[in-house]
C-alpha cells in the first residue's frame, strides 16, 4: 500500500491534515488505533479560536459548526463577590470564540473525508513507524505495510509517534500542577450565556456549555482524586458554593451523564520533527485546559505542516518543512505561557501563603480594571493572529 | 511642645507630608533619628512616576527636579540577543518617568520646609509614641515631649512607628526573594540614554543613571553575598557579560564611588492605621526595587493622608481618615503585584527548571510583541492614575 503522507491518529490534527492535503491533491492515509465510534464520542476540548473557526469554514467543513456552534463575544471572571466580563467585542473587535465540542469537529472531518473517498483505517493494531530518518519511511499495522514519503505524528500525548524518534534527539520540557479538573456534562440549560471562570478560596470552577440544553462544568480538585469520591450531590453542592457568589445568580442543575478527570500538565518537545516524521498537536505539546488552547494549537500546527507539505510535493522544496518546528514553537510557547498564566490566575495553590493570595486577588482586580490587562487575556483567548 | 501632626521620619514621605500640611495651614513637627547630612546623602530610589513629578511640581518643590531630572519616555528590555524598547510616548502618551535621586527630593523638601520656618528635629534619640489609641497622642524624644492630635509614621521599614501598634492589630503579608541587588554608582557617562533591564542566564542587570556624568548599575546576586566579594573589576566584567549582548552596545566604565546591597523583599501590613497613628510609605509596605515603586507609593500614601488630615482639621470630619488605609491599599497591592511581575519576568530563579526558563523567554517575547502586554508594563511603570 502506498500514499504520500501517512497520518498517525484520527483526532482533529490528523483528520484536518488529511482533509487539507486532499484539497491540495496530496494523498494520505489516516491510521487510528481506536474505533470510529470511540473518536466520535470522545469528550475533550470545546472552545475554538477565531482562526480555527475561520480555517474550518474556509476549507469547507464548517457548515454545521456555523449552525450549531455557540459564538461567544466575552467570558466572565468571578472572584470574591465580583463579576467582571472580559468583552471581546470591545477589546479585540471582530474576533470571538465558538463553543463546539472537539468530537463534533472530528465527526465533521470524518464525514468530509469519507465523502471525498478518503482512506481512514480505524481500530488498527500494532502501529509502528519505520525508516523515518530516510527518504522512504513506512508504517506497519495489523500485518499491512504503508509506504509513504512523509509521516505526520498526530496521535496525541500517549501515541507511538514521539517515542519512535531515537533517544537524545528530542528535548522535553514539562511541568505538572498539583491539581486536576473534575469535568461533568449535565442535561440542563446553561445558567448563563457565557463561560464563567470562577476563583474562590475553595478552588477554581468553570461554568461552560455544549449546547442550549447541555451544560459543562469543571471543578479544581486535588491530584489523586477519584471520580467515585464525587457523587452528584457533592458536585452540585461544590459548584454552587464556587459559582453562586454573585447576587442574583442561581445554578440550574440536571442529570449528570458524563464525568471525568483532566490532569493539569504542560509538556513540549523540541524540535517537533525528525527526519521525515513531523509531530503535530498533543503528540508534541500539551497544555492545562484553562486557556482552552489544546485543540487550537493542534490546528495551528496542521496549518503550518499543510503548507510545508504543499511546497514539498509541488516542487520538492524542503525549506518550509525544515522550518516546521521553529514556525510552530513560537505559538506553542505563547500558548504555554498563556495557559500557565490563566492557571495561576484562577487556581488555589497549597503552597500559597497569605501574601500570594493577596497578589492573586490584586492580579484579578488588575485584569478587571485595566483595559490593557484585559486585552492580554482577550487576545490570547480568542487566539493571536497566525 | 505642641503641634497638630507629629511626623516620625524625615524621608520623602514625612517631609512631603509636612510640606503639604504647611500649604494647608496645618502645623507639624518632623522627628528624625538621623542627621540632616545622612538623610540628604542616603542613596535610594531614583525613578519618579509622572504623578509624583506632577505633585512635587504643583506643590512648589519641583523647580530643580524639572531642571536636573532626566525625563525618559521609554525603557529597554534586553534578553537573548534582543533589545526591545517599551515606548511610553506611544503606549501611554503624555506620561513618562523622571530619573532623579530620592536624596535630591529629600534635599529639595528640607530646603522648602526650612525656608518656610518648618520644624525638623534631626538626630533625636529615643523616639517613642504614646497614647495613639486616644485623642491626645504624644511623642517623646531626647527628654522632650511633643503633644499632637495625629501621628504620621513615616519612619520606614525599620522604624518604631509600626511596632508601636499593639500586637494583634496589624496583619503582615511578606515574601522574600532568593537574591539581592548589588548596586553601584560610577563616575561615567551613561552608555545609553534610557534604562536597560537585562535578563540573562547569569541573572538580571540594570543599566541606569543619576546624571549625565553618573551611571547607576545593579546586578542580581545571591542572598548572602557580601560587597567585599565584588571588587571593581568583577563588577565591570559581570556588567559587560550581562549587558553587552546586543550588537553595537559597549559599556563605558569609570570610578565606582558607591556600592551597596538591596534586599529583595515584599511586605504589607493591613490596616495602615491604628487610633491616631497613620503609617505611610516603607513603614507600612515595601517592594523589591524592580518596578521602581517604593518612593512613588510613599508619595501616593501621603497624598491620601494629606487630604484626609485636611478634612479632619478643617471641620473635624473623620470619614477620610477612617478610610485612609483602604484608600491606600488598592494602589499598594497593585504595586506589589507589578513589582512581583517585573521581578519574576527579569530574574533567574534557582528553582527554575528548563520549562520555567522557556516560559520566561516566551513571556519576554510576548511583552516585546504585543501592544497590550507592553502597555501593562508601561502603565504601571509610569504610574497608574491616582
Amino acid at each position: 500500500m502506498q500514499t504520500q503522507v501517512a497520518i498517525i491518529g484520527a483526532g482533529p490534527a490528523g483528520l484536518l491534515l488529511s482533509h487539507l492535503l486532499h484539497l491540495r491533491g496530496i494523498s494520505s492515509v489516516v491510521v487510528e488505533r481506536r474505533s470510529r465510534d470511540y473518536v466520535e464520542q470522545r469528550v475533550r476540548a470545546g472552545v475554538l479560536e477565531q482562526g480555527t473557526v475561520d480555517m474550518l469554514v474556509e476549507s469547507g467543513v464548517g457548515s454545521r459548526l456555523l449552525k450549531e456552534g455557540l459564538r461567544h463575544e466575552g467570558i466572565e471572571l468571578r472572584y470574591g463577590d465580583r463579576a467582571h466580563r472580559v468583552a471581546f467585542e470591545d477589546l479585540v473587535p471582530g474576533r470571538a470564540i465558538t463553543v463546539y465540542g472537539q468530537q463534533e469537529v472530528v465527526k465533521d472531518l470524518i464525514a468530509a473525508r469519507l465523502e471525498a473517498g478518503g482512506d481512514i483505517r480505524f481500530g488498527v493494531q500494532d502501529v509502528a513507524l519505520h525508516g523515518i530518518d530516510g527518504e522512504r519511511p513506512y508504517v506497519t499495522f495489523g500485518g499491512e505495510r504503508l509506504d509513504c514519503e512523509v509521516i505526520a505524528g498526530c496521535d496525541g500525548f500517549h501515541g507511538i509517534s514521539r517515542p519512535s524518534v531515537p533517544e537524545g534527539v528530542l528535548t522535553a520540557y514539562e511541568r505538572e500542577y498539583p491539581f486536576a479538573w473534575l469535568g461533568v456534562l449535565a442535561r440542563v440549560e446553561p445558567s448563563a450565556d457565557e463561560l464563567i471562570y470562577a476563583f474562590t478560596e475553595r478552588g477554581f470552577a468553570l461554568h461552560s456549555m455544549r449546547s442550549p440544553t447541555v451544560s459543562r462544568f469543571y471543578l479544581q480538585v486535588p491530584v489523586g482524586t477519584r471520580v467515585e469520591e464525587w457523587p452528584d450531590e457533592r458536585i452540585w453542592s461544590e459548584l454552587r458554593t464556587r459559582l453562586e457568589t454573585v447576587e442574583g445568580f442561581t445554578l440550574a442543575t440536571g442529570e449528570i451523564f458524563e464525568r471525568g478527570l483532566t490532569p493539569m500538565r504542560s509538556f513540549v518537545v523540541e524540535p517537533m520533527q525528525y527526519g521525515r516524521l513531523y509531530l503535530a498537536g498533543d503528540a508534541a505539546h500539551i497544555v492545562p485546559p484553562t486557556g482552552a488552547k489544546g485543540m487550537n494549537l493542534a490546528v495551528a500546527d496542521v496549518r503550518v505542516l499543510d503548507r510545508a507539505l504543499g511546497a514539498f510535493f509541488e516542487d520538492g522544496s524542503t525549506a518550509l518543512l525544515n522550518g516546521y518546528s521553529e514556525a510552530c514553537l513560537k505559538r506553542v510557547w505563547r500558548a504555554q505561557h498563556f495557559s500557565w498564566w490563566m492557571t495561576t490566575l484562577l487556581h488555589t495553590f497549597d503552597s500559597d501563603d497569605a501574601y500570594g493570595r493577596r497578589l492573586q486577588l490584586s492580579h484579578l482586580d488588575y485584569v478587571a480594571s485595566s483595559r490593557a490587562a484585559a486585552t492580554t487575556l482577550a487576545e490570547n483567548y480568542v487566539g493571536l493572529p497566525w
